[in-house]
């Protein structure tokens, strides 16, 4: 019998023990934005400390930080060979509106082979299946193919304001091969897919300032710059006609895409006319010579994402506003660098100030684009066990937005991290209603047991 | 003696009854913005009927509106002389916040030689001033040099919404040779000004829609247009970088300026280092080519008065915004045709329309510009009237902003419009403390009285 089929009996037969023990941590309300449930978020680490220990995890660990807590456990007896480093959190959003839910948040409950519960995909119930690999490996096989480390926080859905320290701190007890994370989604129904890059994020706020106060536009108006004017010359100085960043030297750390990233996006036959429908557009709008796919995954964005100035009430209002402005936010990837960014908007800003107005400009917080190389051995090979389970071709994918956390273990620890998700998009992580299909909970434990031996077989 | 040395002693006599009877005037509180005063607009239509009656004028009435009367009187004996039609308005502003006037604003009160009251500037000292000056001639020649008519209104501070229309009923009565208004001011102290242009206005608000919702800018940043991006390209195709309006064909009309006119303004020695000063700006900014007078009083503007689109609140929300519009209004000059700016701005829009966006355009009110000719004999005879009182060389001016009453007398009744007006900028009129320098009432009686003369010697 093959590791999968064992492993496929394995979770065939405690698939109702599994799914209680699911429901324990699920209905722990461990939402991490609200402070009443400041307690709960001890509750669910100790949970998954001592789901852990249960497993023969070992060093389990909780341990504070200036927020909630971080789970840490190892096991690192499999001499020779690769450590993954799984990665998840058990904090969750909040619920309102509650009186959209059918089913109370943290009394999970299944209807037509969906568990419904927060938290259910996003992302106990991913944390859950690393939990369960590791139980099931260990039953069918009396050991693991590879060495594994856990680290598992609770303020993912916060921003992780305190993980980067801790993972900086720990560096050397986190060294692993590859991180493994489950927080992201399938292509769709029934077409897994595994994420090798996300865009990172940079941004600035524009402040014009013309004359010190509105001015009256009959008494004024021709003879005075007006801030709207010079601010729609610099926004619209950002872009030619056809989506192209016009800002010197933006594109050039661009990452260019391979003939094989371009062919696996191609080979994905995205459906433009269902997106045009779905966001309600007649033509869709991008960087000449790259498709939609392309322009979202794998190029830069300059967005505007808000505007404002003078008067914005019904009707007319004759005045010359003294003030206006805009926010930018920039969607990067690799290998730009967000500050750089920031200093060639600086000086594309500066080169394009009109006449007769000062300039003010703020930074927002950046993020790194992130990616594991398409063809790197550990993406190749998750992409092989979902096609061993599914049954069809693995999407390779990238993400248009981003995971601070996932750029901040790049940068810190330096491995190769790999997304393999199995939610799907429809399944209203942070509104009402989340749910998770089980189908992709009991494909995806086969799923992780065959990645975790595909990783035991690389060199890395 | 002449005319004008028996003016001068009949004015000095009379000045504390002229000054009584104003007060009188002034008393009424004449608000015509509040319901709660709509009694005393018929009590100051009343009033300014007797007053008329009390100078022989004949034919007075007081005629209903479908808001505020309208006072009519004539005294047409000056037989093969030109008519002068007298207009004013008998109506004022609202007078909050009350606490901030240092005297009551219906008691007025003479504090260094400045007569502090609402109305005492706008408009009703300056009506009261063509009156007296009647009274002044009928007493010391015993007739008058022209034919003259009053129409006064009680609208003017809420848009005139009622005269246009009375004005085209009433066409034939109010026939004459020129219209002579007083609610304008003096260049500077002791610097009269006569006004002979003001710009019109037009206007329109540009909606842009992309998608029918704001999308996420990190799953579909770069896919899909930006209803703000898109704007700013069309906000920003309105000007050159030297602020050359850009729409084609919107200077083909404009009345070039004649060099005597650019002349008249040079010889103002207008003080920019002051108006920088003023407005709280390094540099001035305008159309190149032309003067800041020039370009305030003679040249058309496109301004934008206000934008907004997407996500105004503090820090970053990385949305890609659906929505963003524009407000747009155009100061016109002489002889652009309000109608015609607004089909030349909708072309120059269709033409500049980004990809993947719908463009919604809704026009606002529109009124003409207005221009009696620099050379106009009714002009120049002003400019002399005033410098045989003031003794300094008269300024010809335009207005920047619009009087949109003027507008429709020009277009119904196709006079020239004389501008003689006594206040000061620095008048609070529409503020509290609004008050009126009597030196400019002394004096503009007999500019009057003088030009009422010298209009008797022009062949119109």
């Amino acid at each position: 019998m093959s590791h999968l089929q064992a492993l496929n009996t394995y979770f065939a037969e405690h698939r109702e023990q599994h799914l209680n023990e699911l429901n324990e941590f699920l209905r722990i309300p461990s939402i991490s934005s609200l402070s009443e449930h400041k307690e709960d978020m001890q509750v669910a680490a100790n949970w998954l400390a001592e789901a852990l220990k249960k497993l023969n995890i070992e060093n389990v660990t909780v341990d504070q930080t200036a927020g909630h807590p971080v789970v840490y456990g190892d096991w690192l007896h499999a001499e020779g060979k690769p450590t993954v480093l799984f990665y998840g959190h058990y904090d969750v959003q909040p619920v309102d509106p509650l009186e959209l839910w059918d089913s109370e948040p943290f009394a999970p409950e299944i209807r037509d082979n969906k568990l419904y519960a927060r938290g259910s995909s996003d992302d106990k119930g991913q944390v859950f299946m690393h939990l369960k690999t590791i139980e099931a490996l260990f039953a069918t096989e009396g050991t693991l193919p590879v060495n594994v480390k856990f680290i598992i926080e609770g303020e993912e859905e916060i921003g992780s304001p305190n993980l980067p320290a801790y993972v900086e701190e720990n560096k050397e007890k986190l060294a692993a091969d590859l991180i493994l994370i489950s927080d992201t989604g399938l292509y769709a129904p029934g077409k897994p897919a595994v994420c090798y890059g996300l865009r990172g994020l940079t941004g600035v706020q524009i402040d014009v300032r013309g004359a010190k106060g509105d001015l009256h536009s009959g008494l004024y108006g021709g003879g005075v710059q007006n801030a709207i004017h010079a601010l729609a010359d610099i926004l619209a100085s950002f872009r030619d006609e056809h989506g192209t960043i016009q800002v010197e030297g933006f594109y050039d750390k661009v990452l260019p895409l391979s003939e094989e990233e371009r062919e696996a996006y191609r080979a994905l036959n995205f459906d433009e006319e269902a997106l045009k429908e779905e966001v309600g557009v007649k033509e869709l709008f991008g960087e000449a010579g790259y498709s939609y796919l392309e322009q979202t995954w794998a190029r830069p964005t300059l967005e505007i994402n808000g505007v404002f100035g003078g008067f914005s009430g019904e009707g007319i209002k004759t005045v010359l506003p003294a003030e206006a402005g805009a926010k930018i936010t920039c969607r990067l990837v690799p290998n730009q660098d967000p500050e750089e960014i920031i200093s060639l908007l600086r000086a594309h800003i500066e080169k394009h100030k009109p006449q007769g107005v000062e300039i003010k400009i703020s930074e927002f917080d950046k993020g790194a684009p992130f990616i594991t190389p398409f063809d790197h051995p550990v993406i190749q090979a998750a992409g092989r066990s979902y096609e061993r389970v599914y049954e069809v071709p693995t999407a390779y994918t990238r993400g248009g937005g981003s995971i601070p956390i996932v750029a901040a273990f790049d940068e810190i620890l330096g491995l190769p991290v790999v997304l393999m998700g199995f939610g799907l998009s429809s399944e209203n992580f942070h509104a009402p209603n989340e749910h998770f299909h089980l189908e992709n909970f009991d494909k995806g434990l086969r799923v992780l047991g065959d990645y975790l031996h595909e990783v035991a077989g690389l060199k890395l």
